[in-house]
């Protein structure tokens, strides 16, 4: 048994190549020339490379693990964007750690100061929360890329959506259904994902002279109770409010469909909802949400890459990687009926 | 301002008391008198006690981190699971740590001797899967507290469902709706729950003199992909298949229904299914998954009251908590029609 013999950096100074040159090779990835991937997986073969993560790590001083802080692990949406970096990363030789900060700032600030205190090779904070990320990130010695969310002046590695226009897209498919007052349920309002997709949204109301007030844009926290309770206090008054949402999120939505289920309005001939994410359960034949996708596997890989390519040259220029928002169109939005309410308790 | 100055074991020392007194008194939990009670809030909010969980583990040499390690970070029911585990550490000035292994053993392995290298202060186990689990852990010198699954001779801390009753009562929950042929769709076979649900339905079969085959006995691996690809193979030959299922859990439902959908197999009209879990997602109008339920949130505080306890005391006598299951009917099991297909396609 060879096995576990050879570590990626071993393969790497044999031949006389870069690491992710190995790793690119060795995972069918692009970037690397048919000679030079032939030549790597020839040797690999011959000395039966794999990755021992942890001993390779000792070895360096520093441990192969990424920490990854997420906001919420029990958002569909947060959990999948884990498993494509997660899956990433492992194919590379690193593993990863999972904290849930449950959108705690001061809980945030403490799992970053833990990887510095463990000794990570690097950082990843999807949905970044805290107000003082920046002072808080530049003490870290190490690599971090911030996935979902970002930070005025931050010029590090980042991947997130372009928001404004996931926004944008979102209200513009209302309006083009023909719904004239259309409302906004908004996610955490200190994201700066939030505050994009809000001003796509408004500007959407701007160019095509809707009307937009204030009592039309709620504060949602991304949880599907949270969009239950919204939807109750909607239904309360349902001829007076929008005739459409755009929610912050798939979850937030799940929330509000169920709360309209359980009062009989139904969507979308009462009322239209699109929302954010494209979670698995979105596409269930007996949910099919009208929904962005936020290309949540692009995002993971995008993410997992940075890191890969700062850990491999920490010298290497930040990227900050924008990946456009589509539209997925489903059944939980139709076109405007000014007579929706005709047959229903609400007229 | 005070705040941190005090830490729980501060606490506990100046009043004479242990510090498992002090987190009680501070989460309200019970277990402690009024007089006690009264003294510890008392000081505290005199000196100002704040959970400083970092500074306190440090102090102790052991950092105050649970390992968790899961199957499928995926999973909704893990990842409940892991949230009310979390929840009740946290409140008790614990912070927790996830690893994912995608249902690896190798990778299991590996983290469960992190636990060790990084001096965590426990570890709780979901879903173990190695099956030479029981000398990893002998090696181990903190407490461990497996969830949801055991192996043989464990007489550690553990907490699952009497899984062979959850078997029982979801097949004779189709027993009694009329069917006569029912079939099974396992998880991984080297779960200690998977053999006790197969079973609790074998038992089933046995008790009321229902036929047997091993054909209706279909591997699966826990994932909504492999319900979906199964309800495709059933679907092939539908008239032949039983005409209820127990599916291995919620999600490995959730992708059969989808599959049914597609393909004009109505649920529960012409086909039965009863799934593990009662996931958020199984109790939505769109869905009404019928299922056994975990109660995930007792089987979350319970496995942290273990690991609690012996923080507290490693000399703590160890316990084994069987959680008693319980059926939710909802909508996709129904009574047993003999001309089940006579509109349709497959009569």
């Amino acid at each position: 048994m060879k096995e576990n013999k050879y570590t990626i950096s071993d393969v790497a100074n044999h031949l006389g190549v870069s690491r992710s040159t190995v790793s690119k090779a060795i995972n069918n990835a692009p970037g690397v020339s048919p000679e030079v991937r032939k030549k790597i997986l020839t040797f690999v073969e011959e000395v039966g490379y794999s990755p021992n993560t942890l001993a390779r790590g000792l070895s360096k001083g520093r441990i192969n693990i990424i920490a990854l802080i997420v906001g919420d692990a029990r958002n569909p949406f947060y959990s999948d964007l884990s498993f494509y970096i997660q899956k990433a990363l492992n194919e590379n030789g690193y593993m990863v750690m999972v904290f849930n900060t449950e959108y705690e700032e001061k809980r945030e600030v403490e799992f970053i100061n833990l990887t510095e205190r463990f000794n990570f090779a690097g950082l990843i904070l999807i949905s970044a929360q805290s107000s003082d990320l920046k002072n808080v990130l530049k003490e870290l010695k190490v690599p971090v890329v911030l996935v979902n969310r970002t930070f005025d002046d931050f010029n590090g590695d980042a991947v997130f959506l372009d928001n404004f226009q996931g926004g944008y897209m979102a209200a513009m498919h209302l309006m083009e259904l023909g719904h004239k007052r259309i409302g906004f349920v908004a996610g955490h309002i200190t994201s700066s994902s939030v505050k994009q997709r809000l001003n796509g949204y408004l500007q959407v109301l701007k160019n095509y002279y809707l009307p937009h007030s204030e009592n039309d844009i709620r504060m949602g926290d991304l949880k599907m109770e949270t969009g239950y309770n919204i939807a109750k206090d909607i239904i309360k008054d349902l001829k007076n409010q929008p005739s459409a949402f755009v929610l912050a999120n798939d979850i937030t939505a799940l929330g509000f469909m169920q709360c309209c289920k359980e009062n009989d309005v139904n969507i979308p001939e009462m009322i239209s909802i699109v929302s954010f994410d494209d979670i698995v359960y979105a596409s269930l034949k007996d949910i099919e949400l009208t929904t962005v996708s936020q290309h949540v596997q692009e995002m993971g890989e995008q993410a997992a890459r940075l890191m890969l390519k700062k850990l491999d040259d920490s010298s290497s220029k930040s990227e900050i990687i924008v990946i456009e928002p589509n539209l997925i169109i489903r059944n939980t939005t139709g076109p405007f009926k000014s007579d929706r309410f005709a047959n229903s308790k609400f007229r």
